[in-house]
């Protein structure tokens, strides 16, 4: 293996943990909280999770440690998609593990939680795990997103538990495998199979949050990598000064990353899903706010600037959410009949025919692109694939009709001339910033604390974390607490809930009292690479989210 | 103005200067070497430039200073694209001129040489120029595309200069604005203006190269930070094992950054278009080449990988250049009966009928969208723009064929998922990195020490850059020693050569030993973010392009 300098030093870094986890393993005594309910639907998730509900929070502190004498075998699975520190969780978990007992031993389920229906894994050792120390990516083991939430899964789960020994599974994943993380500790509790289950919070989203849970791991370093790249295109804007950069950036659900690398880069414009899905913005209400910038821009002669918008965007655009709801159900209802039309001016005549008139006058309004993207690219189960979806080329075409009407009318006289640029994959995979890299592996140790003190269906959890990390306070919740029942695929079902940007949250707050400035003016922030290393201020900062959340 | 916290970090960075510039202005002498000659077309260029033709190499050396007493007026424009450090070489220039003289005045021509040619200027001062210190863009100045090349310019040039007693006017671009640079040089030598003009060499695309220059600025930062992205995703594509990533870089002419992130994170394809040019490859043996590590990786159970593209590959393919030569032709001969022609079929015969067989046949087999790029997107002078046609979709979809058909024939049996990026605008403005900012602060100090010297038509170079800092050479070279003759718009021009990857140069020849095993076996390497702290084996590197070309 060929390594890169960058590389070589970061195997040499010591991520931080919180003083309270520095003491030796027999000197920390798990302390429990209160007894816990879940967020809403409290009888219906207590029938259904009867010996994991109401469990009490933990902290550890200083004291006598109560763990249990007994060999551990912990399997660990990464689930989903990429996030950076995800190696150091693992590392965090291992270090642990080996330092309450050599004989310990740590298996790693390979490409996600298929890898433990299959019984496919590796031993993991000293040399091994050594190259993966503060690394980004998931190839130590590597992920999946096949779902643990069957009878028969768990079944198949629970034999090869038992053919291994093992004592734990350590779960990395978001919300939904976390949600399937207290179903199986709950299936193992139920049949006695005496095998613990520990969630850890990944999401480079940011979704998966509550009053426990500050920040889902990944969070940080890939908004910081977005960031990185907006701010040097602003810079770029601000120099040649002849482009309107539309960007867009990760994030399906929840609007945080945007709002983050908003709050970093201070770029005209930042779109907040939340917010259009809460006044019910049209497409032409959205656009509307990206011109109003563009046109009293040009008057003051700047003609350029940045628009940062969020993946999922248009699904919270209620008239795009049903259109795209009646796509999907068309297609599912004459799957075969659509199928058979290979022609796109049939494809379009099909659709005039079985939408409604509304939802087929909002298909009609779009450029044509942006229609054959939402016919054409299907996931397998035959849905609009909405992350495909060139939401930011969608933007720039209708901001162009409009603002050539509003030349016509003399109401506007710039140029607009346009780039677009979405960033994802760039930053799930980069190396984890020393917040992503501390917090990660306190998470892992911290993983087998509650391990080892007997705990199952609970979520590791460090918190303080606006705080450096010697305040750091480390501890368990159980994850039925952030649990509620929401529909899906037409049952209700027991998920935790999804953290979405809170439009009277401190940080939405902040941005929305700059917006208007930044709209007109030119105050774009330049943050820079990530820095490893260099002054606290530079390469331990947290992102503005949780400093602005955690304000005092 | 709001700061990041790198910004502030790096306004305190302290540039390194070659040993040789570290001493008293006084005590630096100019040491005069061999009498030069243009690279080729001697004769001719001689004629062309009688007052700046066949001047000495000058080395700076500690010795007594010959410099001239006089209070110095100098202007400085930014030409062209960004590139990372262009801030320091004003700074540089500002500092040297400072420390000579107090009274000494530093005037900015705004937003590139038009600023000259409008006499917009702001006089630089400290307050002023401690903002831009080691800080990415060219917004200090702002930067522009006027070519300063007619006589009429020259003289209105002249005038201003006049006007503010400019002693000597700085350029910092590219291969064509140094070549400007040299014929504005000796305009105001046959004048006897008394306005010595000095050249710095800046791309990002790092073609402006010889054997005194040994890299242009912007070119280290810039493609570390494509690095840093094509590792990322590299990591990513190792983690979820699941896309094939095809991945364009900006580059028009030449492939050296193509190349050196090549070098820098090992991918399983990177296209060269010197060498498609070399070969005389059609399109279809282009997509041979991924398609034969596709199928490879698929026979071993990989069905991901990495393939970097070049931004100005398929001007490099034949049988693309003729057909684009050919629209061009067309579209300037028949402009308004093309432009008459609003619908997309009307536009599609009209071509059947004006191409060439050959070329038509080349245009039907590409996607429509690649074809509608084509006959679209023009810029000003109606030329097809080919940083706008998605070169990287191109190969997908030739690709995608391909597969298809070995599929049907039993050849290939894995799965082609693919993801398309394009990073160009990213990395121009980034914070410049330790080398990049050393190199351009050395630039703009030594431009200074040029022009207290008496030196007009040369090009400021700072030289064994492989070396660390203190060990580099300072010194200049008159523009004319690089320039040869070349057919522009059907007139032959002096210009200075474009430096393309040399087949037979060293990093090439790295590359191409290693791809065979790249192609097939998984051998990323992840760079990271660039650094600006830490150890400086990962803070101060050159390139790998650098380092090859001058290894011992």
């Amino acid at each position: 293996m060929d390594l890169s300098p960058l590389q070589k030093a970061r195997y040499e870094y010591q991520p931080k943990l919180p003083s309270m986890l520095r003491h030796e393993i027999g000197e920390i005594e798990a302390v429990e909280g209160k007894t816990t309910e879940s967020v809403s639907d409290q009888e219906e998730i207590k029938k259904l999770f009867p010996n994991t509900y109401g469990m009490k929070e933990v902290e550890f502190k200083k004291g006598k440690s109560h763990a249990k004498k007994r060999k551990e075998v912990v399997g660990v699975i990464l689930s989903g998609g990429q996030a950076p520190g995800g190696h150091n969780v693992i590392t965090g978990l291992y270090d642990a593990l080996k330092k309450a007992s050599k004989e310990n031993v740590l298996l790693g389920f390979k490409q996600g939680p298929s890898g433990l229906l299959d019984d496919d894994y590796i031993e993991l050792t000293d040399d091994y795990i050594n190259m993966f120390r503060n690394t980004g990516g998931f190839d130590i083991i590597g992920s999946g997103r096949t779902k643990l939430e069957t009878e028969e899964q768990f079944a198949v789960a629970a034999e090869v538990c038992k053919k291994h020994g093992i004592t734990a599974i350590v779960i990395i994943g978001g919300d939904d495998s976390n949600t399937n993380a207290a179903v199986l500790a709950e299936y193992f509790a139920k049949t006695n199979s005496g095998v613990q289950v520990i969630g850890c919070p990944k999401t480079i989203d940011g979704d998966l949050k509550n009053d426990v849970i500050e920040v889902s791991f990944g969070f940080d370093t890939a908004t910081k990598t977005y960031s990185e790249l907006i701010g040097n295109i602003e810079r770029d804007a601000n120099s040649a000064k002849k482009y309107w950069h539309f960007i867009k950036v990760m994030g399906r659900s929840a609007s945080h990353i945007a709002l983050e690398c908003a709050l970093e880069t201070q770029p005209n414009i930042c779109l907040i899903s939340e917010e259009v899905e809460k006044k019910q913005m049209s497409l032409s209400d959205i656009a509307d706010v990206v011109v109003s910038s563009v046109v009293k821009r040009a008057e003051k002669g700047l003609n350029y600037g940045v628009v940062i918008v969020p993946e999922g965007l248009i699904e919270f655009v209620p008239e795009v959410k049903k259109l795209i709801g009646e796509l999907n159900d068309i297609v599912a209802l004459k799957k075969d009949e659509f199928n058979a039309i290979s022609e796109w001016d049939e494809k379009y005549a099909f659709m005039k025919k079985n939408l409604t008139a509304e939802s087929f006058g909002v298909f009609a309004s779009l450029p044509l692109e942006i229609e054959k993207q939402l016919l054409m690219d299907r996931d397998p189960h035959g849905n609009v694939q909405v992350s495909r979806i060139e939401t930011e080329k969608l933007l720039i075409a209708l901001c162009e009709v409009k603002l050539k009407e509003l030349k016509k009318e003399g109401k506007y006289n710039g140029k607009f001339s346009t780039l677009s640029h979405f960033f994802g994959y760039e930053g799930r995979c980069a190396f984890p910033s020393n917040f992503d890299a501390d917090y990660c592996y306190s998470l892992g140790y911290n993983a087998f604390m509650l391990i080892s003190n007997g705990y199952t269906g609970y979520l590791s959890t460090i918190s303080n974390l606006s705080k450096s990390a010697d305040e750091w306070k480390a501890g368990g919740i159980p994850i039925t607490k952030m649990m509620n029942l929401e529909q899906r695929s037409g049952v209700k079902k027991p998920v935790i809930k999804k953290a979405l940007v809170e439009l009277d949250g401190k940080p939405f707050a902040y941005f929305a009292s700059h917006r208007d400035k930044w709209a007109v003016e030119t105050c774009f922030t330049f943050p820079g690479a990530i820095q490893y290393y260099g002054p606290s201020s530079v390469c331990d900062i947290p992102t503005r989210t949780l400093s602005l959340e955690h304000q005092e």
